[in-house]
């Protein structure tokens, strides 16, 4: 059997690597048809494997001597730090011996990285970062979302086609509708670029191109694919997640100030738990960086064993539909 | 006694004319130093004022026959309404007649019709909106919330230094901490613009800036003056909005969704109205649009009489501290 081969950066992320460790052993049994390669710390990845059992013809190790921090310079560091994880798996990305590649590491390591040893698809210029956002209808794509800054109308219009792909052929929503972020919907509205590329857009054959999308109406979730540039999209994700720590903060003072609203919250606690998930972007998954000629996917810094997972699991889909044949189609058949 | 005379357009917002008269009773006894001259409408002016009892020497109202509406543009509204609430509201600061503007209507007619009726300070290269968000530890000013799109970092560095002044004779927090909104804390982040202005700040010596603060850490309010250019000072107060609107609905939902969480809901509703409130963007009254001649005041399209009322007051110590001639001897010490 030909498994999808997913190079996970062991030493990457707040929990590295044992929940890394743990993420990858549970990836092997919700998907038969994955394997991973644990690039990092042998002797700790070994230390790591033991406590688990599993098929080990499906895990494999590779060592790397280095860690990539958050704090340095992404571009020196993956100059320089040649035998880090990050490095050594999107070697092995580069030399075919993987397919995809997993990592909660440096989001500007992976880009820089992905960049320099994946490389991008023919006729892609820039290679955003699309996450899923919850909203009141599900979650809407999220792209750019801080890969790149100063983009062009170009390149937010390759997003919306590379977007809307994501979301038809890996996230199965037919006919995706697409917004551009705007500080007002009429069509005169905007900056500079946004008023470039809204005509754009607008003439798009190959996207359901539905307008301007006003950050107050972004949750609500009537758009499918939400396009903007990198520096927007970074405030929108990170306002995302820390506004809903603070109103649960918040929430739970208000709750326990008086005695009879701590009954009251110890009655619907569970309800809240369950709604707060819904709304936690760290529950939907890793962020792949589109546009590259392997699929790199960046996981949230904090990741559990379970984002881990599912961030495998998701490699094994978006190769099997092909998505980047279908982003390499749409983008090169103008040109 | 002189009193400070506000012009307050009786035809802006959702709520118009009956919270904004309303509003503007109560602000007379709310405040012994404020008069209001309500503009619009004469007839609907004088039956809502019909319902209430108020000293007349304090209000006196001048018929305007036009309004100007939240989906015109502004430009072409201003030019051609010349009979419209805000522009003889406008006329009457411009003549002196009025010390202060309140609104409630088009954040762009304001805008136009600030610069063109009551023109900028010597100096003051563009006019941001400046809005206090709520945030863990009360509230931060946003600057520029999205009066100015496609800014300079000249223009960002008179917005740090107009949210300083503001934030320290206005809303009395002394040596306000001031920082860049950025997609990283590190100095070398960022996009063009935030790159080629972070040094700028850094070199003020009239301004206490602190750095770049990320968008997850705007609700923590940990900066007193939080400076971005206007599209994503928008997105960030707009996304404030929505996000809590939609998190609101959600956990209602949740809280309703089983018989305990039910009652539970019920027990700490009160609590948690309490909390909510404290998060609603439209609870911290006005947005003033800094650096004009006289001050104007944008208050939220659903303002009632609460909120108009505040607005109004807000006028009085605004021009009781001098903050226009503070800002202009900052901004032209340098020229």
């Amino acid at each position: 059997m030909d498994y999808i081969k997913v190079a996970v950066d062991a030493m990457g992320g707040d929990n590295a690597p044992y929940e890394v460790i743990k993420g990858s052993v549970m990836a092997l049994s919700k998907n038969e048809k994955v394997s991973v390669v644990l690039v990092g710390k042998e002797e700790e990845i070994y230390a790591g494997l033991k406590q688990y059992q599993y098929d080990e013809s499906r895990i494999s190790v590779v060592n790397a001597t280095q860690v990539i921090g958050f704090n340095e310079s992404p571009a020196v560091a993956v100059r320089k730090k040649r035998d880090s994880s990050i490095v050594v798996a999107m070697k092995l990305v580069k030399q075919g011996e993987a397919d995809a590649f997993v990592s909660a590491g440096s989001t500007g390591a992976i880009l820089v990285g992905g960049l320099g040893y994946i490389g991008r698809i023919k006729g892609v210029e820039r290679t955003p970062l699309a996450t899923v956002i919850p909203t009141e209808k599900g979650g809407s794509l999220l792209i750019d979302c801080g890969a790149n800054v100063d983009a062009r109308s170009s390149h937010l219009v390759q997003f919306a086609k590379m977007g809307s792909l994501y979301m038809q052929y890996f996230c199965g929503v037919s006919n995706p509708k697409v917004g551009i972020v705007n500080i007002g919907t009429e069509e005169e509205k905007g900056n500079a670029l946004v008023k470039e590329t809204f005509p754009l857009l607008k003439e798009c054959r190959d996207i359901n191109f539905c307008g301007s999308i006003e950050a107050r109406d972004i949750p609500k979730g009537n758009f499918d694919v939400i396009v903007c540039e990198g520096f927007v999209g970074n405030v929108i994700l990170k306002l995302y997640e820390g506004l809903a720590l603070t109103l649960l903060k918040k929430m739970k003072e208000g709750m326990l100030s008086t005695k009879i609203s701590m009954l009251g919250a110890l009655l619907s606690k569970r309800s809240l738990k369950k709604v707060m998930k819904t709304f936690d972007v760290s529950e939907y998954g890793g962020a792949p960086l589109l546009g590259l000629k392997n699929l790199a996917v960046k996981t949230h810094g904090s990741s559990e064993a379970i984002e881990i997972c599912n961030s495998i699991i998701q490699c094994v889909s978006f190769v099997n539909n092909n998505i980047n044949d279908k982003i390499s189609e749409c983008l090169t058949k103008e040109i």
